[in-house]
């Protein structure tokens, strides 16, 4: 059994990600409302696993993810990434022309916007998370609400599906990371290193990335994020976290030894398997 | 009188924030709820001017104002940062041990956590606007309730301030852009154009990036941000959109000329002058 913490609740996209990642194994969530409790969860208990969205093709970065982990004693030890498709659903006994008001999470409504404009008789509703607002609809059974959420968030919470695949991109993927304490007793260990992500300081002056990037370029190294941060209270310095990708570990290494002269306060967030796009 | 659109009511930041930026000028705020709104303002009227938030130093990038930017028929021609400090408020009658719920914008909350943990016994109410939650408790004369919002929100919302600079971390600062069409008939021109934002996107292949920001510190450009982003259906491409700085303009323009060939649909987002950090 595995205690696997997520964001959001049983039928969440978080639920969802974890047990495609976790395939066949048995395992116990603990529900999360925040990200910052995930942390906490891995910190009070070694044993715990925590899985955390950090990208969205459609809604970009989460950014402050980026802090957590790089402020935690957490390693990325894996990544997922997952086909997103919100459907809408209402207790059994609704239908359409009895929708008034639908409840999702900002970001899912701003997926969904185009059949939102479709509809514009339904009041859009913010709620805190896609999977708690089916969840409500159907403890309160609330007549005249609609939820956005996962198929299966409306399924285990007993609602009828009105709509499938609303989202008005299908090019629509979130990518989760799997973060473990440094000092777990049960590592995991990745089959196959070919991805890592770190976080440097530079100074902020003419030019100070584009060697360090040379030279991961020479080292064979693939960029597939770079992304800048102001440094609170250090105006004049600059943090970088980047993801790269590549083939051979050791050439990796010596990549890293290689920009470590240039950079300051280096830090390997993980090193892990490349999650794959299966649509 | 200059028609300016901001996201938000009277008192939010973006008020405040347009206020600091055209001083000494009449405006006519057009209150909008989305980001989307303010473009969709620009676009039916070539007079409205757009403030629009980017970034801030706590809560990081609004990543969907860079893509309303470069999708919109808008330049940028300014640039305004603004120091962003909390206070928390309520009816005048009201005093701390009345206070049972706390309402305010999510990031607000985030940014005044701190505070919130020293005081658990109020309920923490997420709501849509700083501004609204004080503009809502004085409309409705809600006793019991307190908003976190600007002074300026709690000064014409006739609230009583009952603490100030409750942002956990004082180095709290929000970029705002200001947006105009580009076919406006009074065309701003920024008298120093001294930083410029641009979008482009690359192969994701091994190196792509490295030699076009090379070639910009060739040209003495100082890069101030980088921010790398999956494209939307075309997942072997990486869109950038970065900010540089310089002094000399026409090396700018030699700059670009050289970064041309290499990267594909290169776009300029604006050229204006650099905000400055005010305390």
């Amino acid at each position: 059994m595995k205690k696997i913490a997520i964001q959001g609740v049983h039928g969440s996209y978080h639920d969802i990600a974890a047990h495609q990642y976790f395939k066949g194994e048995e395992l116990e969530l603990i529900c999360c409302s925040t990200f910052e409790e995930i942390f906490e969860s891995i910190i009070n208990d070694q044993e715990v696993i925590g899985m955390l969205a950090i990208e969205n093709t459609i809604a970009g970065s989460l950014l402050h993810n980026n802090e957590l982990l790089r402020l935690s004693n957490t390693n990325i030890v894996g990544e997922h990434k997952l086909r997103i498709s919100h459907c809408i659903a209402c207790l059994p006994n609704q239908s359409w022309d009895d929708i008034k008001e639908v409840n999702s999470h900002p970001i899912a409504l701003m997926q969904c916007r185009s059949f939102l404009q479709a509809h514009p008789s339904m009041r859009v509703v913010e709620s805190e998370d896609t999977a708690l607002s089916a969840e409500e609809i159907n403890k309160n059974q609330i007549e005249g609400h609609a939820a956005i959420c996962s198929k299966y968030a409306a399924q285990i919470n007993k609602l009828k599906i009105l709509e499938e695949g609303i989202e008005t991109n299908k090019h629509n993927f979130t990518r989760f990371l799997i973060a473990q304490s440094r000092i777990a007793e049960n590592k995991i260990i990745p089959q196959n290193r070919n991805k890592a992500s770190m976080v440097f300081t530079l100074p902020h002056k003419l030019g100070s990335l584009a060697p360090v990037l040379s030279i991961l370029s020479f080292y064979t190294m693939n960029l597939t994020k770079i992304q800048s941060l102001p440094i609170i209270g250090r105006e004049w310095e600059y943090q970088f976290y980047i993801d790269i990708t590549f083939s051979d570990y050791e050439q990796y290494k010596q990549a890293l030894n290689a920009i470590a002269p240039l950079t300051n306060d280096l830090k390997i967030l993980g090193e892990y398997e490349e999650g794959q796009y299966n649509v």
